[in-house]
């Protein structure tokens, strides 16, 4: 493998571990009372484009980083709006 | 401007803004105690391995988004690590 690619697998690994310590405290704890709403709506948003972006050209590492990180904002999201605390930001 | 690029470009925007919230929330009241510090040490490594990547790709929505996000996170992570709880995770 060139090493453009494994610089591209590197980047998808890590920037989707990190949203895991977050994902699996919101499944174990189901609250999210200290996370910003309007940043995950926007984020998971964009990673959809990402997604759309990463298909379209064609690229491995960028398909495979944003299905799953846009699987882990989309539980974190979903606690969120599940959540019954009408004053978040 | 192709529909590639205006994908990628929004995917770009969109990530970008969405850590906003949290980078003039940190500047204003300098407290970080609910935000995971392993989270962001990952994603800032990870976003400067993407970084390199749209580098060698020469595919600008990569570098921009990555450029700035990495700004963002750093400087989420500089107030994180100034500051004195140790029993962070």
């Amino acid at each position: 493998m060139e090493p453009t690619s494994w610089i591209g697998y590197t980047a998808s690994l890590l920037t989707t571990i990190s949203f895991l310590p977050q994902v699996i405290k919101v499944l174990i704890e189901r609250k999210t009372r200290d996370i910003s709403r309007n940043m995950y709506l926007v984020l998971t948003v964009g990673l959809g484009f990402w997604l759309a972006y990463g298909i379209l050209k064609e690229d491995l590492p960028i398909i495979l980083a944003n299905t799953f990180t846009l699987i882990f904002t989309t539980v974190i999201l979903y606690f969120k709006l599940k959540e019954k605390e009408p004053e978040e930001n």
